[in-house]
């Protein structure tokens, strides 16, 4: 942003980048990368396709900057959480619940996750929060577990890093894989029903892979 | 196919159906579907542009037959598995292992995965056989886990289809979610060692996950 430039002009830009980026994300959870048209995001964001153009340089980039912006949400809310007075096995599940809660309470997740997924396969994405908060989220379910150990509740032997991917990834699964779930769980794991049985057998599966034979968290 | 066709006309309309199809196989995998063209897929088979639309009518009941082949031919492999002569952790290991070496294997595996995660939220499969072999799928991992209840080496109160259904999303969570599995567990997961890694830890999380508290499976 341009040093001395006066606050009505920066706020007028925010704001403008601000609509275009919300008008991106439901283009592109509605419809996909391949289908959304940066006219029709222009459109719905009140700007002219130029200036979109002008900020973004491409829709590829565009999608980099909806898919960052998602993540450093999704990042920060989970660094946040205070979970720290909580036995550890309610500490992991309140963690664990959480993930599940972003995307059930925001519908357009799913279908950004799964287009983010076939993004990264192709493209790097410059200045990605998820790889930049990645090191602070394992920290954070470290001192769950290892407050755990201490505690008796889990398990010693356990590698930190891959238990929280997948840790995440069951948590996510019922969404980002909703047809393969669904058909192998025999219920559709995105209605409010399935919802409710997803999150608690997968935060239950989680703690139980981590728990200790003493207990059953 | 037309009753009452000579063997050859029946065997060439065959033939022309699978290079068309496995030609398609390797464009969705490489492109996605949104770009490809009908065009080099006709191309690369060796036939015209309008035989394609003749046999499969658009490009994406083109990836529907695709998936489908797919799927019958993953879920066909999984139900011919021999493990019964295995103690029961022993042969959910092999189960598992299994689902994890088809990916590893078949490396258009985790594109088309990816692509038809996208597709099935959009358009219902005719024929879908995936949904059609599920339920033997989850007959076969019962039997192992009632005999793995019956030898002690499992728990008693697992719900069976929820467990398959976790299980195959952990198994093959490190090629559909390649980009955040590696950046949280610090590793290209589909690297030879990030593989390695992966099948072990993966199937040691199942396997913890329903392991009695007596055994250490």
């Amino acid at each position: 942003m341009a040093k001395g430039a006066p606050q009505a002009v920066l706020s007028g830009k925010r704001e403008t980048i601000r609509r275009v980026m919300q008008a991106a994300r439901q283009e592109f959870a509605a419809a996909g990368i391949a289908a959304s048209r940066i006219d029709s995001i222009a459109q719905t964001a009140g700007v002219t396709k130029q200036l979109v153009y002008h900020y973004f340089e491409s829709k590829e980039k565009l999608f980099a900057a909806v898919l960052a912006e998602s993540s450093a949400s999704i990042m920060s809310e989970l660094l946040s959480l205070d979970v720290e007075h909580l036995a550890p096995p309610e500490a992991l599940r309140a963690f664990l619940n959480h993930i599940f809660d972003q995307y059930q309470f925001d519908p357009d997740l799913r279908s950004l996750a799964q287009e983010g997924m076939r993004y990264h396969e192709a493209h790097p994405v410059p200045g990605d929060k998820f790889s930049d908060l990645a090191p602070s989220l394992v920290e954070c379910l470290k001192k769950i577990l290892d407050r755990g150990i201490d505690s008796g509740d889990f398990k010693p032997d356990v590698n930190v890093r891959i238990f929280v991917a997948i840790a995440a990834l069951i948590m996510c699964g019922g969404f980002t894989h909703r047809f393969s779930m669904s058909v192998l769980a025999g219920f559709d794991t995105t209605s409010p029903e399935g919802m409710a049985a997803w999150r608690e057998h997968s935060a239950d599966f989680v703690l139980a892979a981590i728990s200790s034979n003493r207990t059953n968290a």
